[in-house]
């Protein structure tokens, strides 16, 4: 089986799987719960220091709650590790912060020694308006929270050597503050943790719709040029927001506009005129090419 | 620094750390969250089939709500595995079946490849009145809901190559109910997830208060010898509830009276009429001998 068909039985045997976050109805609102796997192989590139493993570890949780036009509670982070105490320190400072800077707090987690480090995060939020991938409708605009590429240019930063920097831009803000203010206009919203052509096909199936990206709208981070296109397009684990809205209902807000809800189910981008179907790659565990780093 | 150090230092930084689940006050009542994580070299002897990681690694994680005294909410489980094909349809059916038999549900999880088998659990619970590590007072009794041995026994016939019943003994019923009866009357509670020595250590440190054991008094399961004990004793990875309340305090059950409450911050073991001081060893992750599996 393809990790494709493995999800497609997970959501058929785990109804409450298959979003960001499972929604658990609680007291009259909904409680988010997530869990993401993070190990040095896949995730952390040559140069990552523990700070920043921790604090990434965290952010792509929270960033999953941030998905569902939720608020977190709470997160926790389990460290197994060969020597627990060389990351131990900076691990636990990165979750830290992140968790702070996100409006939350670390509340727990577990250690356990392992050949491999590893990083899982568990993330607890709370949204009484949940956006699920599934309510995007023909006649639909489609936005980005923000430009591309962050991760993408941090990677090359990363292979040049530049740690410093590259550190930095792998510490991405998950967008907290804009799921939720999108929570009452957005129909459809998923994080970009795999690639933008990724997340467009994730909405496309959950809603049954088809997505048109317009290639020359997509905002891309200052430093990048237009021939890195297509590995920020397919191979990006960017952690920004991809939403879909009727024209004219967003609140305020940094929201790039990029393309429209069509009926017939598929991805196209437009790009020098001419239409061309997106293909689903670059996102399966353990088969990327490129980048090559999962989350 | 040791993983004792290491936990002292969460304890300080991570202030919701340190007891079983992480408690988060929530519109009147308390939310309960946890992780857990279990990989094949450390917590899973050969021969344990996929059915059975999948239950235990949701059991272990159910059995920390049970702790507190909790009701479960639901539950997430990661799967990472070099092939995730061959693990995955036991793996989800055990946790499924699991979350079931301690009356919550499997709501989600990840996916991710990686070089060794690793399954996490995160739990999320409610309580009123978590039951907490700290409230031991001099005085109180001590008690735990069953009979120790269950995981000494369940190695012992993996290892003699009896996997089908070693794989049953291995899939323990999460005490959820048990735990939730007795969060009215219980002063502090924990799991076993070590073994009964080192969580009376975990109670004796939290509630600053002694324990006194009478070995005569703690419960075995048949088939096991007296000669076994030391084993049992430091080596369990047995999950029943260790918990201390008044006398005559509990509510009716199978509650195994052991020992009592005592001032003097410490753990005692009373057999064949002597005191002997119980050392907190065996429970480092790593650093294991007998049985050396860790949950």
């Amino acid at each position: 089986m393809s990790e494709w068909e493995l999800l497609a039985r997970i959501a058929a045997e785990v109804p409450r799987a298959g979003d960001d976050c499972a929604v658990i109805p609680f007291r009259g609102t909904n409680l988010l719960l997530t869990i993401d796997v993070l190990h040095r192989s896949a995730d952390f590139p040559a140069g990552t220091d523990f700070y920043t493993m921790g604090w990434r570890a965290v952010a792509v949780t929270l960033s999953d709650i941030a998905a569902m036009g939720g608020e977190p509670l709470g997160v926790e982070l389990a460290l197994s590790a060969p020597d627990l105490d060389e990351p131990f320190t900076g691990v636990l400072r990165g979750a830290k912060d992140c968790a702070r800077a996100a409006g939350t707090e670390l509340v727990g987690g577990d250690l356990d020694v392992s050949t491999e480090l590893f990083l899982i995060s568990s993330g607890l939020g709370e949204a009484e308006r949940p956006v699920l991938r599934s309510g995007a409708r023909p006649g639909e605009r489609l936005y980005l929270t923000g430009p591309l590429g962050r991760t993408y240019l941090s990677l090359k930063l990363f292979s040049r050597g530049r740690l410093a920097k590259a550190n930095e831009l792998f510490r991405f803000i998950p967008r907290i503050g804009e799921g939720h203010s999108l929570s009452g206009a957005a129909t459809s919203m998923v994080d970009l943790s795999d690639s933008l052509a990724h997340s467009l096909h994730i909405l496309s199936r959950a809603s049954g719709i088809g997505l048109v990206v317009e290639a020359e709208r997509i905002p891309l981070l200052p430093g990048l040029s237009w021939e890195e296109f297509e590995g920020v397009f397919y191979f990006g684990e960017d952690y920004e927001l991809l939403f879909t809205a009727p024209a004219g209902a967003l609140p305020p807000g940094p929201w790039a506009e990029i393309g429209e809800v069509i009926g017939e189910v598929g991805v196209w981008l437009k790009r020098y005129g001419q239409l061309e179907k997106v293909p689903d790659r670059g996102w399966e565990h353990g088969k990327r090419s490129g980048l090559g780093m999962g989350a």
